[in-house]
């Protein structure tokens, strides 16, 4: 635990394993206050002597086996200070949020589609921002300012053999949680339908890349958990899928589906062959905490008693919760592959914008218990590099006396009264995001990289070089290979397999000679099999396959004889044209086999990261060989 | 340069020199926008690659030969990120406030009369928690929610023998420089006239320590550079200076007054024996930058057109600016003694109350250069903690579009229109203070400690123990002597001098034997000189000194004879009651030498501390020894 729990305060909870069960109940009421006596000299420091051996000792050099990165969206200074001062008191400490050593703040400014800065973010543009390290527009899920699609961590970790994980309490489409699995021009495309209507030309009838939940089945992280299952009653409008719920969907396409916590505890692996999707809500979760509405005082009046949070009775079975969800995640991504976890407390800015103090400190609490359980993990594993941020700042302000505005008096755990203002939209108005830099914190392996003033596009790369990971997708699949038996009789059946497609979610394959589209399939663990017809007419033949993601191309030869070869044994044959092939020149008609283009391809810092990062690469896991 | 100078978009001119004259003027018109395609993958970050062995080499053990800690007053993370849009663009850096490498959040509340959190701080009690490591009631100077005097880093480091220095762009009796300098209830209670009137039991008629500027004149920092000149036209209402205005007291105490850059120019030394006090304008600065009136839109309305900021014609010559301000400091200061300087960019508050978002961007980018003057010598001598943070948040926010309240519409160094919105009071009204943690940033030997999450008091103990003071006050005149003839005639004038007196500022003597009040002196550099009048009548007397803010007794015994000593030198003479003399009980009506009570005597980790920094003491300060 030295390493770094630097502070005065500790909370004992952390020195537990991922293995514990369940939480200490927290209740909606004030912990309560400090035993220090604040009036001391000294009384209310929190550095205990000094950290200056502790702060080297925190700071570890990559490469990280894994990656846990979770937000507090909307989680800025402000609404730090108010759930700390609320269910900790001024003088406490969040176990989680607050116990990281390596600190910094970062911007979190968007772009205009021209590319300017817009001083005035979203989750969207900021989800992209880390999930990308490309800038965009505000509203666009990790595509660039031309809408040309950017290659996400938890896509360029699967591709680089981890495995990869996605949690959230809100919609599993929303921002944050999108913004790892889709390339679109509107979060707001959850399903088919939403796209045909507001993202029409990335609908799958029209040849895009479909709805943020269909890009999200194709992807295929090994766990997914949350909220926004109504997207998932809707029903395909084109592909191999027309026509079946994307529920049907998932269910074909091998997904374990799980809606309950009794279903989800009992799933106990979950990988490319059988990737887990728990929705548990509708929509998105509900949150922990509520109290009462905010007060209008822009035309008079007087600020009523200060009160306590109150406990939702409409919350989720603490099995649900954001930790026991985190704690699951954390459990069935662990192995030898290592693996990128992304974890969102999702409604502090949702019950921000609807000036809701008592949901947005539950929601940090919540989000606090889940920090708990990564950092605890982390800890007890040396080679997890955990980051604690936000996408970016919101209204929420703690004042001295009322605003001619919105205004909730609380009654804090230090038994003290704590005004919580909300003056960026009137009464009934959704309260605005604001643009300040916010804070970034991080422990293990590269966390240093949080440390100052950085970008919100740093973030990207902290965690994309602290895993040493080939960010040139192109390159990871261009050893691909594929088999096929030398020669076959007419009309016989035979496999043909590609194998080391590793940047690629999904294949089209042809068969060149008549020609037949052989459909889009699915890559498990960078294989794919196609069982293919042979034609009758004797001969030369082949076979080709072409990366969804990446356009690589691979051709397999055989022949067609009357006297079969006794030895059908497939045999690799070299790829033909490999990662330069044009991105998607050879797509046919099949919508799953549809790129919009091949992901760019990761080049920053590259010289850098080969003399750095090189001497560490494990040959377990399919880094930069370079 | 490397050590800390880790972005990508480093300034030139921080590699510059403390002896550099002036600064690269900077208009108050935005800075052309960053050259980078902030829409490229990764064109948008600010780390250059892994940050790791940089943050480690930015940690140096102390302990320090200088601090200089420059305080943003309100400069929360929301003011710094509207500056910066504004002046250096989204996705600039500030040359000195963004270019420190160690970072981290630190909490501000204040408490209330009974000790509990008040979660809305002014910057009386937020100065006064850094200046003296002990919270305190909002309003109240450096003394405890009892109004129990604390003391001071400037005194404590002055007692440690260390040169001092005191910088604010406001009046020099303002709470932030005044926390270093008094002890006092209200921190309205400028000079003697407040002082009778809000400070009635403080002023030096009533027994107390007297007005803000009556204390700064008794700590005699060896530069005091500001504003407030009026407060010295008051009159003094008791004590030896009754009568005469304060800056009649100062000058017959030594100080060197200025009151125009020329003025200052000509000053070349500033110590004990002759310090400087430059006060330039009767009340505050005035400020850098102006700009439009903020735009109330409470009862609707629009936003009008984008405009840049100009400069305020009233502005003060660039050579008494903060930055050319702390250049001046510095090498007053710097020598073999190590010195502490304060430095404020005062109203970057005053213009968020006033709603002026022009006025408040001026006065950061006016603190950025002081930082960046810090910088630049910190960097050359690698002996100097250098940290910059703000007393407490404040109300600006950036956001999308406006707000029902108060918004200032501004265009940017982007090129870009920003919306800059005050929400917590009602046009007229001063904006709020808000609660939010502030950013801490640190450079230099001791900065590790301003990583992480801390309290504002952390940062007392930061600089204190960065510098390895000892901070028991009354230990430091504990070793003081005494030394007076052994015989002298009846009626002969004859000298008593005490040595060694580092935490009294003044001494109040008696001539035992008759009794004869022989007055309060000031203490120049632990020394101080009586000439006594021998008493007529024969035997063995004494004369008693009494340290003004120990309490430390001091008494030389001498004989009076008609056959005086064949040898007149002074003998030193052992102290007979030094430091556990009871503070004050030997107090005549000497106001100079009243103390209300000896400052209380740091004992905050002084185990740890003696421990750690044992090691490091240098001789040529009066430090810890034990």
């Amino acid at each position: 635990m030295k390493s770094f729990i630097r502070r005065r305060r500790v909370i004992a909870a952390l020195g537990a394993t991922v293995t514990m069960v369940g939480f200490v109940s927290m209740s909606a009421l004030p912990a309560s206050a400090m035993a220090d006596d604040l009036t001391e000299n000294g009384g209310a420091t929190r550095n205990d002597g000094d950290m200056t051996q502790l702060l080297r000792d925190s700071i570890v050099d990559g490469p990280a086996k894994n990656v846990i990165l979770l937000i507090g969206d909307g989680m800025g200074d402000s609404e730090i200070t108010i759930a700390r001062n609320y269910a900790e008191g001024a003088a406490g400490e969040f176990a989680g949020i607050d116990a990281l050593p390596l600190t910094g703040q970062y911007t979190t400014y968007a772009l205009t589609d021209t590319g300017a800065p817009n001083y005035a973010p979203e989750s969207a543009s900021t989800a992209s921002a880390w999930s990308t390290g490309t800038k965009t527009v505000n509203g666009r899920l990790s595509v660039d300012v031309a809408n040309a699609p950017q290659a996400t961590l938890l896509e360029i970790a699967r591709a680089n053999g981890m495995k990869t994980g996605n949690v959230s309490t809100s919609e599993i489409q929303d921002a944050t949680p999108g913004a790892q699995v889709a390339h679109i021009s509107a979060r707001g495309c959850y399903g088919p339908n939403e796209t045909s209507q507001r993202c029409a030309s990335e609908a799958l009838e029209n040849g895009g890349l479909g709805s943020i939940s269909e890009q999200m089945l194709n992807v295929r992280p090994d766990v997914t958990l949350g909220g926004g299952s109504a997207s998932f009653e809707q029903t395909a409008k084109a592909g191999p899928w027309e026509g079946k719920t994307l529920f049907e969907q998932a269910e074909a396409r091998g997904f374990q589906l799980v809606g309950d916590a009794a279903s989800l505890d009992a799933v106990t692996v979950a990988d490319a062959d059988q990737p887990l999707l728990g929705l548990f809500t509708e929509g998105n979760f509900p949150v922990r905490w509520q109290g009462p509405a905010a007060t209008d005082l822009t035309s008079g009046g007087s600020l009523p008693a200060a009160v306590a949070c109150t406990e939702n009775p409409d919350r989720l079975a603490s099995d649900l919760s954001l930790g026991s969800l985190t704690e699951k995640a954390i459990s069935l991504l662990d192995g030898e592959d290592g693996f990128f976890l992304q974890v969102e407390g999702a409604s502090i800015d949702k019950q921000d914008h609807a000036a809701n103090a008592c949901g947005q400190i539950g929601e940090t609490v919540d989000l606090d218990e889940a920090v708990q359980v990564a950092l605890a993990f982390a800890q007890e594993r040396k080679d997890t590099l955990v980051v604690v941020t936000a996408d970016h700042a919101h209204t929420s302000q703690i004042v001295g006396s009322p605003i001619p505005g919105l205004n909730t008096h609380l009654l804090t755990a230090d038994g003290q009264e704590m005004i919580v203002a909300y003056g960026t939209s009137a009464q009934g108005g959704s309260q605005q995001h604001t643009g300040a830099q916010v804070r970034i914190a991080g422990y293990g392996p590269g966390a240093a990289n949080v440390v100052g003033l950085t970008d919100q596009t740093d973030l990207f790369f902290t965690a994309a070089n602290g895993l040493a990971l080939e960010r040139n997708l192109a390159s990871l699949s261009a050893n691909a290979t594929i088999s096929a038996p030398a020669e076959v009789q007419p009309g016989a059946t035979f496999s043909v397999t590609a194998a080391g497609l590793n940047a690629d979610w999904q294949t089209d394959a042809t068969l060149a000679s008549e020609p037949v589209d052989l459909g889009a399939r699915d890559v498990l663990n960078g294989t794919v099999t196609y069982e293919v017809t042979a034609p009758m007419e004797a001969g030369a033949h082949s076979v080709t396959l072409t990366g969804a993601q990446t356009g690589t191309v691979l051709t397999a030869q055989f022949a067609v004889t009357d006297a079969a070869s006794a030895n059908p044994t497939p045999e690799p044959l070299p790829t033909e044209t490999g990662a330069a092939a044009a991105g998607g020149s050879s797509n046919t008609n099949n919508p799953l086999a549809r790129t919009g283009g091949a992901l760019p391809i990761g080049f920053f810092v590259a010289g850098l990261l080969a003399v750095t990062l090189g001497a560490h690469l494990a040959s377990r896991r399919r880094r930069r060989t370079v």
